[in-house]
C-alpha cells in the first residue's frame, strides 16, 4: 500500500493561479508562496464583503481513537466529490503544527487520495503563519520582562504573570521553566512556561478576528497578568499590540492550496481544540463562503469539543449559520466505544458495534440541538464487515439519519459521491435553523452547566467556590456575555478519558477558569489538559529527512 | 527629512521576475514569495555550477559607533553605481534579525536611497529563513531533553549539554533558564538558555554550507554535549540531523530582492559577527558570482572582526578569492576614535580626525595583509567639513589609498559613482593576491595569536592553561585545521570597548574556547560577548504598528 507521502508525490499539482482562476480569484489577488501556495491579498478579501454567501457544512466526529477517525480526509473527500458533481465547493481547513509532525501524529493534510498539497510544505513551514504567531506571542513576553527589568512602572506582579511564552514544537522540558536567572543583567527571576503555539491565545485571536483592525483590538485586550493590587494589565498598556499586529499582518491573509483532485482549499490558522476553539480562521471561512456555493470545514476532536466550540464560539462571534453537519465515525472506533481492546479492533464484533454506536447517537442528537440536519459519514476500513456496517446504519435509521459508507481515502471523490449527494440534499432542503446552545446573557457558570448537561450528558458540574467567585469577577469586569471554551479530554463525553460510549450522570470537574479577553472567551479547564505535548520515545523526527534527490522523506 | 521607511514606500518596486530576467535568471527558477521576493530554486542553483565567476568585492568598515558607519548602505550604493556604469553587478547581503528590529537598531536593509526592498517584509519575516533556523535549533533541543527523559541511552550528562535553545528576539530573561521543572512528566530539570537565532551554530552552518548534502553533514557533526565519561555526542547520534535538514531545505534557497534603483540583491543568512562569522551565505555569494561580473558583499562590524572572519573563515572554506576591499569610514566615527565625546561629534575638529584616522589606517593596512587592494568610502554626513574630509584623504594618500566621498544615502547611485569607478579600476587592475592570514595547519593557539598580533595590534594573548589544554584536545580530536572565530567587542581593536583609535601592546584575554564542529570553526571568546541582547527601556516595538491603511509603521 502506498503511503500518504507517496500518493502526494505521485500527484501532479496545478499552478496555484489556475486553481484560483477556477475559483473565481483573479491573479492580481494572489501573493504567491512558491508555485503551489498563495496568500489572498487583503484588498481582495475586503472587496468580497457584501457578496452573497454559500452554504456552510461542518464536518465533525465521534469521540476518536488516538489515530483519529478521518475528519480531515472526509472534509477533503466531500469537497472533491461536491466539485465532481458540479457544485462549486471550497474547503476550509486548519494549518498543521510542527509539534505533532515531529512527534507521533505525522502530518495533518488528509490522507490517501483525500489530501491537500503540497503536503511536505504545508506540514512544515507552509507560509510562515505559525512562526509569525509564535513571534508575536514571544515579543509580548519579552516586553513584559523588559518592562519589569526597567523599573516596572505598571507595578506588574511577577508572581501573577498569566502570559506564557510559546514555541511550535512538542517540548515537555519547556512546560515549566524559571527564567531571568543569572543576575542583575538578566532581569528578575520568575516562573514561566511555554505552550505550544497552537494552544496560545494569539492563535485563538488570529482565528477569531474579522479583520486587521479587529485583530489589533483583540491583541490589545489580552490580559497579561495583574498588578500587586490585583488590577488586570493588558498588552495595550505595554504598547505591544501594534508591533504584534505588524508581525501578524501578512499571516492574516488566507492561504490557498489545492486538493490532489484540484479543489480549492483555504488552509488558515489552527488552534488546539482543547484550550482554544479548534477551527480555522473566521477570515478564511467567510471568504470561502463568498467564493463558493458550498464550503466544507472541520472542527477538531469529537463533536462534543470541536463542533460545540465551532458553533457556540466561532459561529456565534462571526455570525455564521451552518446548513448541515457531517458526523464522521469508523466501525473500529465504535467497537472501542463498545468495550473492545485496541488489539482486537480488526476482528468482527457486531455486538460491540451495537453497544458503541451509543457514542455516535449522542453526537448526532447533539447536533440537532443546534438546529442542524445531520448525515453520518462512515469512513471505511478494510477490516469492517458488512454486518458491522449494517448495525451502524440501522441505529442511525432509527434516528432518521443516514449513515453513508465512504471510501475517499482509497477512491478519492468517487468514494464520497453518495455522501456529497446527501449533503447537497440537506443543503437544498433548507431545514437548518441554527441556534447556539445558550444565549449570550446566560451567566458564565450556567453556560458551563448547559454544555455539560446538554452535550456531555453530565448530571452536574463540580465548580469549586473559588472558581465560581472568579467567574463572577469576570462578569463584573464586563466579560459575562463571553461564550465558554471547555478544555477536557477528547476521548470521552466526560472528563475521564476511560469513560467511553455515551456516559450519563457523570460530574464535570472544573479545575481552573481563565479569561482569554483577547480571544473573547472564558476557558474552563476540566481534568488534565495538555497545552504543551511531549515527544514520544521514538519521535517521527528520527526518521524524517531528505532523500538523495533532496525531497523530504519520512513524513506521513 | 524623509525617513528610510518613507523613502522606501515612495519607491516603486518592479515585479521580481523582471529583476530576475535582467540578471539572467529565468522565470522557471523563481519560487515567488509575494510579488517582490523570490527564492531561487535548488535545480537552478545547481545548474550554475561550473559557470565562470565574476569578481568579489568586500565592503567592510572601521570600528563603528553604536549607530554603525553605513556598510550596508555603501554595499547597496556601490552595487547600484556599478550597474549604472554598465557593470553587471549583484549585491549579497545578510538578512535582518527580528531582535534588533524591535530593539534599538531598527531595520537592516540600508538607508536613504540606498536600500533593498520591500523594506518592511525583509525586516520582519522575509521568506521565513530565520524561523526555519530557529525551529531546527529547537527541534534538536527538544530531542536532547526527550532522549534524557526516555532513558538516556547515550548516557548524556545533563550538566554538560552545550546546545542551547534559540529565539529570534531580544529577550534577556531567556539568557539563563532552568527547564524541565514541574515533576516527572516534564523531564529532568537542568540549566539551559536561549541565544538569539543569529548567534546559533545552525545559523553559522546554514551560511557556510555548500549545498544541501553539506548542510546535512554539518548538522550531523554538531556536538551537543558530553557523556558522563567525557565523550562528545553529536546531533547525528540523536538522529536529529535529517529532520533539521528537512526544516532547512527550502530556507537554503537564496532570496532575490531588489534595491530601490532596481539592482538585483541576494539577501540570505545572517550570522552574528561576534560568536559567528558575520556574513551572508556561501550559497548566495557563489550564485551571485556566477550571475554577475561584480558581486558586492559586506561583512559585519569592523574589519578586525567581520572582514577577518569573512576572509579567514568564509573565503577559506568556500574557496573564494576577493578582488578588492572597500573600507567604510565616517568623519564622525574617526573623531570619536580621536577622543571626541558623542555630543560633540557634530562640531568641526580636524585635530581629532587626524588622531582618529589611525583606526582607519590600521584597517587599511590589515586588508593588505590578506593581499587585497583597498579603497576607502567616506560616508558623508552633513556635519562633515571640507577640512575634516581633507584630513582623511591626506592620511590615506600617504598610504597610497584613495578615500572617496560618498553620498549614496541622499543621492543613490550617483552618490557612489566615483567609488564605483575606483572599484572598477581595482578589479580591472587584477592586483589582488588573496591569501588567508594563517595556514590551516597552524596550531589553534597560534592562530589566535596571529590574528591578535597581525590584525588587532596586540602584543600577546592571555590564554589560561585550561583553555590551552582544551584547544589541544580539539586538535587531538581532529579539529586542528579549523580556522578560529574570535568573539570580542566590535568597538575596539582590543577586547576593551573603550580603547579606541589604533591601540598597540594590549593583551587579548581569552575567556572561553568552544568547538563549533558543525560550522567547522573554533570560537575564542575574548571579553564580554553577548549572544542574547536585551531590549532597551523603550524598545522600538512600542512604536511599531499598522497605520489606517494597514501599512507597517514605525520601522526605521
Amino acid at each position: 500500500m502506498l503511503t500518504d507521502l507517496e500518493i502526494a508525490r505521485a500527484a501532479t499539482l496545478r499552478p496555484i493561479a489556475e486553481i484560483a482562476a477556477r475559483a473565481g480569484i483573479p491573479a492580481e489577488a494572489l501573493e504567491p508562496y512558491g508555485r503551489f501556495k498563495a496568500k489572498l491579498g487583503t484588498d481582495f478579501v475586503r472587496a468580497q464583503e457584501g457578496r452573497p454567501e454559500g452554504a456552510l457544512v461542518l464536518v465533525t466526529g465521534i469521540n476518536p481513537t488516538a489515530a483519529g477517525e478521518g475528519k480531515t480526509t472526509t472534509t477533503i473527500g466531500l469537497g472533491d466529490a461536491l466539485n465532481a458533481l458540479g457544485t462549486r465547493a471550497m474547503i476550509a481547513l486548519r494549518e498543521p503544527s510542527l509539534g505533532p509532525c515531529f512527534g507521533v501524529k505525522g502530518g495533518a493534510t488528509g490522507g490517501g487520495r483525500a489530501q491537500v498539497g503540497p503536503m511536505e510544505e504545508i506540514n512544515l513551514h507552509f507560509t510562515g503563519d505559525f512562526h509569525a504567531i509564535t513571534a508575536a506571542n514571544n515579543l509580548l513576553s519579552a516586553m513584559i520582562d523588559n518592562h519589569i527589568h526597567w523599573g516596572n512602572a505598571l507595578d506588574l506582579d511577577a508572581r501573577r504573570i498569566a502570559w506564557k511564552r510559546a514555541i511550535d514544537m512538542n517540548d515537555r522540558a519547556l512546560r515549566l521553566a524559571a527564567v531571568g536567572l543569572g543576575g542583575v543583567g538578566n532581569g528578575f527571576p520568575r516562573e514561566d512556561g511555554f505552550d505550544i503555539t497552537v494552544a496560545s491565545e494569539v492563535m485563538a485571536i488570529f482565528c477569531l478576528s474579522r479583520d486587521l483592525d479587529d485583530l489589533r483590538a483583540r491583541l490589545g485586550r489580552i490580559i497579561i497578568g495583574q498588578t500587586r493590587d490585583g488590577r488586570a494589565v493588558t498588552a495595550h498598556e505595554l504598547k505591544a499590540d501594534g508591533a504584534m499586529a505588524a508581525l501578524l499582518r501578512d499571516a492574516l491573509m488566507p492561504n490557498l492550496v489545492q486538493t490532489l483532485e484540484g479543489s480549492p482549499a483555504l488552509v488558515h490558522g489552527g488552534p488546539f481544540a482543547n484550550i482554544a476553539h479548534g477551527c480555522n480562521s473566521v477570515i478564511a471561512t467567510r471568504l470561502a463562503l463568498r467564493m463558493a456555493d458550498v464550503v466544507v470545514t472541520e472542527a477538531g476532536f469529537g463533536a462534543d469539543l470541536g463542533a460545540e466550540k465551532f458553533l457556540d464560539i466561532k459561529c456565534r462571534m462571526a455570525g455564521l449559520a451552518p446548513s448541515a453537519c457531517v458526523v464522521v465515525a469508523t466501525v473500529r472506533a465504535l467497537k472501542m466505544h463498545g468495550g473492545v481492546a485496541k488489539a482486537a479492533l480488526g476482528t468482527e464484533d457486531v455486538a460491540a458495534v451495537r453497544r458503541g454506536v451509543s457514542n455516535l447517537e449522542r453526537h448526532v442528537e447533539n447536533m440537532g440541538k443546534f438546529g442542524l440536519p445531520v448525515v453520518v459519514a462512515l469512513n471505511r476500513f478494510t477490516s469492517d464487515t458488512d454486518a458491522e456496517i449494517a448495525a451502524v446504519q440501522e441505529a442511525m435509521a432509527a434516528l432518521g439519519t443516514r449513515a453513508i459508507l465512504c471510501t475517499h481515502w482509497s477512491d478519492g471523490a468517487a468514494g464520497a459521491a453518495e455522501l456529497a449527494r446527501a449533503v447537497q440534499g440537506l443543503v437544498a432542503g433548507g431545514t437548518a435553523r441554527f441556534r447556539p446552545l445558550y444565549p449570550d446573557e446566560m451567566p458564565l457558570a450556567e453556560k458551563i452547566g448547559t454544555v455539560a448537561r446538554e452535550i456531555y450528558g453530565a448530571s452536574a458540574v463540580a465548580l469549586p467556590p473559588a472558581l465560581a467567585t472568579r467567574l463572577r469577577r469576570f462578569e463584573e469586569a464586563g466579560f459575562g456575555r463571553a461564550p465558554v471554551c471547555i478544555a477536557k479530554t477528547q476521548y470521552s463525553f466526560s472528563a475521564n478519558p476511560a469513560l467511553l460510549g455515551a456516559p450519563s450522570g457523570h460530574v464535570l470537574p472544573v479545575r481552573e477558569v481563565r479569561l482569554s479577553a483577547g480571544a473573547g472567551f472564558v476557558v474552563a479547564v476540566c481534568g488534565d489538559v495538555m497545552t504543551m505535548p511531549g515527544l514520544p520515545r521514538h519521535p517521527a523526527a528520527e526518521t524524517i529527512g531528505l532523500d538523495a534527490e533532496g525531497r523530504i522523506d519520512g513524513l506521513f
